[in-house]
């Protein structure tokens, strides 16, 4: 990012015909963006959303309120355009892109989908590794791959998303182990099991942490605790980061990822903007450790990207009004006096 | 509303290709829109903004960080198409019309505003009414011919905005009166006040309440210790919700308004989207009065209907989804179990 342009923004704000300070959230990610993009007029016409999906292993804990087959029927909905995601990327103008790392029910030829499957499905976390260190490889890469996309495409801004029934299972996992939290703090409803399935999805995750043991490192926890499209969210992250691609940032499971690549790499903290705060309770620890404060909090808990896409026209009014508005100076207005 | 309408919106969510609930808000509001609008896809593409501008007499007590003459250069400005409000009616498509009621600075002939003056400024409501019954009326008629505006231009969304140097004073002490609230917990920093400016604020809303007595007539509160746009506001609110144009509430000022129009008329309520919870400090005390939920909290209190423009693209996508998104069965997407 850019501190020059970030401190041109943030005195432009200052001379803008408002109360200093009184657009809030949208003052402070007008200046970040112009930071971002280095530039002094902040725009975000083009967004990349790349959408990863996969299968989890530990399905067969019962820890999902829906059928593991629904990750590949959701694969042909984006590509049909019925998903939460297609209707807001199709109204945001954004580019939108599935990539399939691999599910248990099969997924036909697709128009917008690419296939880079690494398995139908990783194995089942709670007792033994769910990726092997080559398809932890293969997943980075294809987060990687997109990030690099998104470059060619001179995207101005990044949404990950994910797809993956039983995926909050593993990203709640994965946060005990990088930020020593208990099951019982961070695993919630996800698609929405009932007070008992929360019991038995938070002692499969303490079985898992008790399998998995006390390794800190950020690429030995992913493998051992992650997903497909967890760790290619990471990669894309973390790829996103390296080109100066602005990544804004979903909820819990998206967060989980970029949770990931901070302990990898801090420096890609500086390319994060958050979105919203997500219904999933654990997503509130993992922005606390990012230090992230999100524009939305709805009681969205659906992934796919779709809380960061509902937040992409607040940006842009964000742009617009730090481009368009008139100085006191320029308006004839009387600023406050001794300001 | 249109419970049957409602009804039929409320059935859909439930059977589109997302965890039931798991659009938080943007179900909601779908939900409401449909039941506001009568029909079954709700849309927004006409929306109508009204910003009422006018001074206030109780600037002579020194309770604005801004001079008085900001309220007609702002006029200027909202037709110059530097304000916030115009940079964001711009960006929506949205009939932006700025309604003058009355300003101590000159205002010339200006695109886009109607010159309905009352007089220069209302009096000074720490020591009399600040408004006569005359000029109540007249304020009143002309947020009344501005819903009827937004009626004939068939909007699907009424936004009021508010322009007047020293309006959160008369706005709190409206508050207070009708709620029974003390100074102290409804008078905050308005443009910019420090700490020793919001208690002065506060010693003169106290004085105006002592002066006012204990008539809790709304129409009698709003006489006496109202301003001109706000009055308008609520002429307008009433308006909207006897014609049927939903309205999309903004901050302080206007929810104040919007309570003042309650106490007129509880039915109006029904009509009543709201969207953010401004910093201003009193919002809060307000929004509780109305039971209101609103979607942001960006911590804004700029005023102009800026908070109300901000989440019109969030109602629209909710619309989006609502209309779009693809049912399990449309899209043989299995289903929860037992759901």
């Amino acid at each position: 990012p850019s501190a020059l342009h970030g401190g041109r923004a943030r005195d432009r704000q200052q001379v803008l015909t408002k109360p200093p300070g009184s657009l809030g959230d949208l003052e402070r990610v007008a200046i970040e963006l112009a930071a971002l993009q280095g530039c002094d007029t902040p725009t975000l016409e083009r967004v990349h959303i790349s959408v990863f999906a996969g299968d989890h292993g530990v399905c067969e804990e019962g820890i999902s309120a829906f059928p593991q087959a629904v990750t590949a029927q959701m694969i042909a909905n984006f590509a049909g355009g019925g998903a939460a995601i297609s209707v807001m990327a199709r109204e945001l103008g954004a580019e939108l892109e599935v990539i399939n790392l691999g599910t248990v029910g099969e997924v036909p030829e697709l128009p917008g989908v690419l296939h880079q499957v690494i398995a139908p499905s990783t194995e089942n976390l709670a007792q033994k590794d769910a990726l092997t260190a080559n398809q932890l490889q293969n997943a980075l890469n294809a987060g990687d791959y997109a990030s690099q996309r998104a470059a060619d495409n001179r995207a101005q801004l990044f949404i990950g998303g994910d797809m993956g029934i039983g995926n909050t299972t593993s990203a709640a996992a994965l946060a005990c182990a990088l930020l020593d939290h208990r099951p019982q703090d961070l695993v919630g409803p996800g698609t929405g099991l009932d007070a008992r399935g929360v019991s038995h999805k938070a002692r499969v995750v303490q079985t898992a942490l008790d399998r998995h043991g006390d390794n800190r490192d950020p690429l030995a926890v992913l493998a051992s605790l992650g997903g497909f499209e967890i760790a290619a969210l990471a990669g894309a992250t973390l790829g996103c980061a390296a080109r100066g691609v602005p990544v804004l940032v979903d909820g819990f499971i998206v967060s989980v990822a970029a949770l990931v690549a901070t302990h990898i790499q801090p420096g890609v903290r500086d390319w994060l903007l958050f979105s919203h705060q997500s219904a999933e309770p654990g997503h509130q620890s993992v922005l606390k450790a990012l230090d992230a404060q999100p524009l939305l909090n709805l009681g969205m808990r659906l992934g796919e990207g779709s809380g960061a896409a509902v937040a992409v026209p607040l940006l842009r009014t964000a742009c617009a009004l730090h481009n368009q508005m008139a100085t006191f100076a320029d308006a004839g207005v009387s600023d406050k006096p001794g300001a």
